[in-house]
């Protein structure tokens, strides 16, 4: 099989979307088929659980609901999305994985790692990427981007305060220092089209 | 705290809402205050979930994503309905509980009991009921009430096969004999009315 599963992972306004789109753009111009997806999402049923995740109140679930709705939603996108297509000899481009649950409900929520881990065992058999890059900013950078394109339509993630995105931030730094042969930490600062390249070389060993 | 967690268990067709509603009405004429509910669902989180797992192909969900989302909704109604119910010193009469899950996705579907208990313990903390009436009622003649009552409306469960619900009752009937301090069995032949004192007898202790 030389389907590959790589996941863009880090804070709101560091340009996991854009990057994953553009990732995803330079890797089939080099030959590769590519499947674009995303988490909480990318399977019909994990988006109708996505949309349960992001709409309402900042508290409509408790943080343990959450974790599992989430991990329900991810059980369902690596059912019926990701593992079919890396079967099929594809690549799988996705923007936000199960560090993401680490980092938010593990670590910023205060549920801890272990029970995060605990429930993708359960859900997906603690299915992991291939590789996994971290997009990082300078924080004021990152809150500057955010502020910027979430104004006036903060989701129940985005809308929550800086040390709570801090704490997220921290979780990701923490989790690719204990991974290294998963992860890799990409610089995002400059224009979108600077920082593609570097997400292609962090992956060239496959190409 | 006086309030009284209570849940009916049983296979399609046994009568566990008809029996839920009298039984309810019946605590509250020796002066009970009681909340009744269900499960999927019991709040309003919970019955959103509860669309997502009734509505569809029988194929809709895996059976790993299936024990997530109803572990998600158990969290939900046990975080926002029954305990604050229980808090209030109100009895709570609940139309299935975690046992439900143990029987259908454990037993049934084969996920085990120890997957399910370990969502249980993630989303809920373990929390069960104080007492459980289990409605037994011999097969043909719960197949029989089933198929009149679902004739045109079947949902994703009791659309199954009949060997699947044997198993869903024979998991019942271990799990009750296993804990005889927390179940019950009920019989549940014959006429509603003459089925409810039943269920007050066999929680007489607290009245």
């Amino acid at each position: 099989m030389t389907g590959r599963f790589i996941s863009l992972e880090g804070g709101e306004g560091v340009g996991k979307s854009t990057q994953a789109r553009l990732f995803a753009a330079a890797l089939r111009e080099r030959g590769v088929e590519v499947v674009e997806t995303r988490e909480p999402g990318g399977s019909p049923g994990a988006e109708a659980i996505r949309a349960l995740l992001l709409q309402g109140e900042a508290e409509r679930w408790t943080a343990r609901t959450e974790a599992l709705l989430f991990a329900a939603a991810r059980a369902d996108h690596v059912a019926r999305t990701i593992r079919p297509a890396l079967a099929a000899d594809k690549w799988v481009v996705c923007d936000r994985f199960l560090d993401s649950s680490l980092a938010y409900q593990g670590g910023a929520d205060g549920l801890g790692e272990d029970l995060i881990r605990a429930l993708h065992a359960i859900g997906s058999e603690g299915f992991l990427p291939d590789r996994t890059l971290l997009l990082a900013l300078p924080e004021a950078v990152a809150m500057e981007r955010e502020a910027i394109r979430d104004a006036g339509r903060p989701d129940r993630f985005g809308a929550r305060d800086p040390e709570y995105h801090r704490k997220v931030t921290a979780t990701f730094r923490r989790l690719a220092d204990a991974e290294p042969a998963r992860w890799r930490i990409i610089d995002a600062s400059g224009e979108a089209d600077m920082v593609t390249p570097r997400l292609v070389e962090s992956v060239s060993e496959w190409l």
